[in-house]
Order: structure tokens, then C-alpha cells, then sequence
């Protein structure tokens, strides 16, 4: 494989080549894309390239009045990316660039699709090391045909994977105790909390708890110190405030333990969290959606990236949705986008037993 | 009534007198009563007298060696307290101090018990203005013949009050962006999450909107801007994950809207923890225990305080148990208890149109 040339010379062999989807286009995926592609940090990360159709790049570039050219590639590599230059590997209809801002638009949505498969695919065949996804809607993306809830399930089936769960992962740094961040992986997520409660099984808790471990492992080079939430208050006041807790984590816990895992719980939430927070734990695995989220949102909202596990590459995306009341006005924050690609650099690296290089992300 | 006499002459004549009770002998409420007396900051808050059995108290006086008298009074105002004088008003069985430290003792929820309804009994006539409660062992309380789940349901029996509410407040500071603090009021509580689901109701909902109105109006003197939680993730996706929000929670917001309350929800509860903590509420109505207590113990676990709303008297507690494996060790931290003083003050203050004082809390 062709080495970048060109202003690249700071960068190691390893540095690791990311995939940045634009997302919907009618949303602020190219603008943070572009955003992001203008901080020299980014560029001391990785090696990144933007997939999604360029020509909607140019537009957001503009707007961003950052400066950079957008080159149209064929292959990763094939181009030096900098702050000026942004490689493109261009997908999506022609007129992709002519969805309005905000707008659900069939057009987008495949535009959207194509990136991730495209991103996915790269990843799979081993020619970048990690995809970072701006944010895709959702009914936009069943307009163009394809019914996911999401990224995620669209990446679970391209990588045929079954076993899989959305993570947020809040990196090193103020106000986490804990030197390797705090990892929350969530058994249930997008249904109701009734419908939660009913989903919630011995086999499923256990899955996550692996899919910490595994996680957790691979970024810190140890297993991580894993603490379970119980689901109701109290974790439960010993059967008076429900039963989950002896029926179905508990046992979920002591398959975990018997496989050597570090495990914890199930614990009352309340104090768990503040514990995790202190650096008692490295991973969290929680029930419920806001569970976790009403934590890690506090604990760092900018700084908090969605990674999925149990993928056979790495991705991350930004925690938050496409923002359609802002899109298109030059204002949307890419803190989330540095984070998420800053992260998947880490992950990246992480992936491949930690190599050297000479800016580690 | 007598003025208090002594060297108490920094007070004002309007510094607010408080009750503190002791709580379960076996547990830790006696000593952190004790420690709490023993700093300035508590003299210049309050009169304060304490409320249990004084021989308990001069053991815990002697565990943390803050070399205080215990002097036992027959009505509040008798003795000027300070920090080396502890006026008690004595309760409880005559053998409450031969109850072993960390045991589920008859004789030490008896003790708790006539406390509690001795400090509300004042509180009632007007005698004491606030009063602030060491926890009571539930157990205990029940070999002693009280089944009650704890003090918020014995102060609701004695003031026949049937609408009240447990409010968790953050007093102003850091990290919160209001200046007149946080207050987290649950719908529903210690309950198993499944059962809270079932409880909730419009009418619930509204009483406890009208008591985090109510209380946040009397603190900050002008009517509080409320969040309300959602139940379901994302508030529910527009009924996709669960309808309680359109069923339940919005009729109740109307309801509130419609009596003048400055309402906003029901929101997706992650982000509006984090828009409370950044100061755009002063109040949270929370669907179920750890939704509310999860945001509230990462933002000051040692800070927060228990408030019973609805009662016709200002009551304040730790916010934290009996912790019996900790008990009588001399090493309980006070500074719950402290902050329930310091709040308690600032309620009796609030409650009587804000009155000045040599040295307002």
C-alpha cells in the first residue's frame, strides 16, 4: 500500500487511517466534518479521509470558510490529507447536494447509507483502521429504503456480528478518577422503560459484560474493574423494591466472575455512578438507557462518544443526533467529532497491541 | 419566651432555633450530631438545641473529645447552646445508651421515635423553627411497634399532611449554574422501578409539581422554572418508546401551566439534568428514584439533603442511613449533616418572608 506523501512528515508508519462519514446531509455531519478537518490535532491523530459526496463537503467547507480543497480519491492512501487538503472517497446520488437543510429528504438518506457501507467495508478489508460516523436520521435513511434504527444495526449486519452493544466511552481527564476513562455499556436502549424492564435477561446482561471486558481490556492492556447497576432503587433493599436483581443480574454477575472477570454488583446506581466517577471502576454496565446517559451526560456531554462493540472494527460516532434546527448556519460545536475521532485514533491504536508512534492520541 | 442568655451575643433575635434529634443510638446520628455541634458555622446559622437521650449524647460528645457539656433542658431557649454547651432535650427509654453500636435494637427505635415526634411537636407550636433528623433504623423502628417506612411518614402522620413529597436539594454552588440551588422532587420512590411505572399518575405528577413550585418559591422569593423528567428514553420518541409522557406527564404539565407554574417538559431526561445543572431550572420532577438521585449525588453527594415537602414545618435531613458498620468508631463524616443545618436555617429564614439576621446561612 502507497505511502502518504506531502506534509505528512510528523506522522508515524502507524499513524491510523480513519474514515469520516458525512451523515445526512441535510443535517450538521459536513459542516462538523469540516469543522474538525481544520484542527491541526486532528491531523497529529491520524490520517483521516472523508466519505460521503464531495461536492456537499465543498458546500460545508465554504461555510465553515475553512480553506481546505477537497480532492476526489478512488483508495485510502492515494492522497496526503492536512488541514488543507481533505481526501474524499465521494459516494452518494449526483444531487445530494441539492437536499435542503432540515429537510427529510430520501436523497439524503442514501447518501448517508452509502457512506457507512463504503467506510465499513474499508475497515473490513483492513485498508483504514477505524470509521467515525456524523450523525444520520433516521427517518431519512427509511425513505431511501433501508429500515435500521441506526448506524449501529446498519454495521452489525454488514459485519454479520450478533452479539453487540452501544457503548458511551468518556476518555481520561476531568472529573473521572479513573487514568483509562469510564466506558458504559448499556443491556436495553432504545424502548420503553416498561418494555426494558421485560427485555432485561441473564444472557443478555452477560453478553455486555463481556463486551466491557473485552473493551475495557483492549484500552487499558488489563481487565477493567467492572460495576453492575441494579435496576431498582436501593439495588433492590434486599427483594423489598423488586426482584431483578436475585432473578436475573446477580446470576448474570457470577457467570461473569466464573469467567474471571472483575465484577461488582449489582450495586445501587446512585452511589455506583459517583464511585465510577472517583476511579472505583472502569466500566459500568447499566440496565437502561438514561441509567447511563443521565451519568455520562453529566459527567462530560462534549467529551462523551457513542463507540460500538462487539464490531470487528473500531467505530465511534459523536453523541449527539443531526441537529436539523441548526444545520447549515456555520454554529454547530465539533467538540463531540474531535472527541469521537480522537477516541477511535486511541482505539485504533489500541487494536493493534498499542504501537508507537509519535502522536498518540 | 426567655431570650437565650450567654455568649451567644453574635446572634440576632431572629436566628432561627433547630431541633436536632439523634436518631438511632446504634448508628451513627449521635456522634455526627455531636462533630456538627462542635463547628462555629453551626452557631452562626442557628440556636441550635439537640433532641434524644442525653446520656447517648455525652458518649458521642466523648467519642469525637469536642469537650462540650451536655446540659439537660425541659423546653428549648432554656440554656444558650454554643459550641461547648449542648442543651438536650432527653427522650427515649432510660437504657438507650446499653444498645450496642450496629445493632437492630426495640429500644433504639424507640428512642428515634420519641425524638422525632418531640422535635415536630415543637416545630408544630411554634417553639423551635426547623428541625433536622439523624437517620432512624427502619428495622429498629419497627421492633420498637412503629411500622412506619421512615421519619417522612411519621412527620406526615403528626402533621396530617397526605400530600408531601421527597425532595432531594443542592444548596447554591458549585457545579450549579442557579443561584438559589437545585431541588430534585421524586413522583414516585422506594418502590421497584416496574411498580413506580404503574404508580405514576396525572394527579401525582401534579402534586409534586405544585410542591417544587411551593418550596422553590419560598426559597428564592419569585416562582421556580421546573424541568420535568420524561419516564422514557429520549422523552420518548414521540410515543415510539413508551407513551406515559403523552398520557400521564403532559396533562399534568398542562395542569401546572394552567395555575401559573412556570413548567418545561416532560424533556429527555439526560440533557435536562445537565440544562438543570448549568442553571436553567431551580427545580426537577422526577418519574422514579435513581432518575432524580443518580443526577443529584454525581452533582454533591456530601452537599445534598433530604427535605420533606408538605409539611406545615421545616424539616431537613442527612442524606445518608444509620451506616452501622461505620457506627461509634468516631470516624462519621459530617458534612451531610452539617448542610442539612445550613439549609434547615435558610428554610426558617425563607419561611418567615426572609428576615435579616446577624448571619444568615
Amino acid at each position: 500500500m502507497a505511502r502518504p506523501v506531502g506534509d505528512d512528515t510528523i506522522l508515524g508508519m502507524n499513524t491510523p487511517r480513519i474514515a469520516l462519514t458525512l451523515g445526512d446531509p441535510a443535517g450538521i455531519g459536513p459542516e462538523i466534518v469540516a469543522g474538525a478537518w481544520a484542527r491541526p490535532e486532528v491531523h497529529a491523530w491520524c490520517r483521516p479521509i472523508a466519505v460521503g459526496p464531495a461536492e456537499v463537503l465543498r458546500r460545508a467547507v465554504a461555510l465553515r470558510r475553512t480553506g481546505a480543497k477537497v480532492v476526489v480519491i478512488d483508495a485510502p492512501d492515494e492522497v496526503a490529507p492536512s488541514p488543507d487538503v481533505i481526501p474524499c472517497l465521494s459516494c452518494g446520488p449526483a444531487d445530494a447536494c441539492a437536499v435542503n437543510p432540515g429537510a427529510i429528504d430520501a436523497r439524503a438518506g442514501q447518501a448517508a447509507y452509502e457512506a457507512v457501507v463504503l467506510a465499513a467495508r474499508l475497515a473490513l478489508q483492513g485498508r483504514i483502521d477505524a470509521l467515525v460516523t456524523a450523525p444520520l436520521h433516521k427517518e431519512a435513511l427509511h425513505l431511501a429504503g433501508y429500515p435500521y434504527p441506526g448506524h449501529t444495526e446498519i454495521l452489525a449486519d454488514l459485519c454479520g456480528t450478533r452479539e453487540f452493544a452501544m457503548m458511551l466511552y468518556l476518555g481520561p481527564g476531568e472529573p473521572l478518577g479513573s487514568p483509562a476513562g469510564l466506558a458504559v455499556v448499556h443491556v436495553t436502549l432504545h424502548t420503553a422503560l416498561r418494555r426494558a424492564i421485560d427485555e432485561l435477561s441473564e444472557d443478555e446482561v452477560l453478553i455486555k459484560l463481556r463486551l466491557a471486558d473485552r473493551f475495557m481490556t483492549r484500552v487499558q492492556g488489563a481487565r477493567p474493574r467492572i460495576g453492575v447497576c441494579a435496576l431498582n432503587p436501593h439495588g433492590g433493599e434486599g427483594g423489598l423494591f423488586g426482584d431483578e436483581e436475585r432473578r436475573i443480574i446477580r446470576p448474570a454477575v457470577e457467570r461473569g466472575l466464573a469467567e474471571g472477570m472483575n465484577i461488582l454488583g449489582p450495586l445501587p446506581t446512585d452511589t455506583l455512578m459517583v464511585r465510577a466517577r472517583d476511579g472505583e471502576f472502569e466500566a459500568v454496565v447499566a440496565m437502561y438507557h438514561d441509567q447511563g446517559h443521565i451519568a455520562l451526560k453529566l459527567l462530560g456531554m462534549h467529551r462523551a462518544v457513542n463507540v460500538t462493540l462487539g464490531l470487528p472494527i473500531v467505530r465511534t460516532s459523536v453523541a449527539h443526533g443531526t441537529a436539523f434546527d441548526l444545520a447549515w448556519q456555520g454554529r454547530a460545536e465539533i467538540g463531540s467529532m474531535l472527541e469521537a475521532i480522537r477516541v477511535a485514533a486511541r482505539l485504533a491504536f489500541a487494536g493493534d497491541g498499542g504501537r508507537p508512534s509519535a502522536a498518540k492520541p
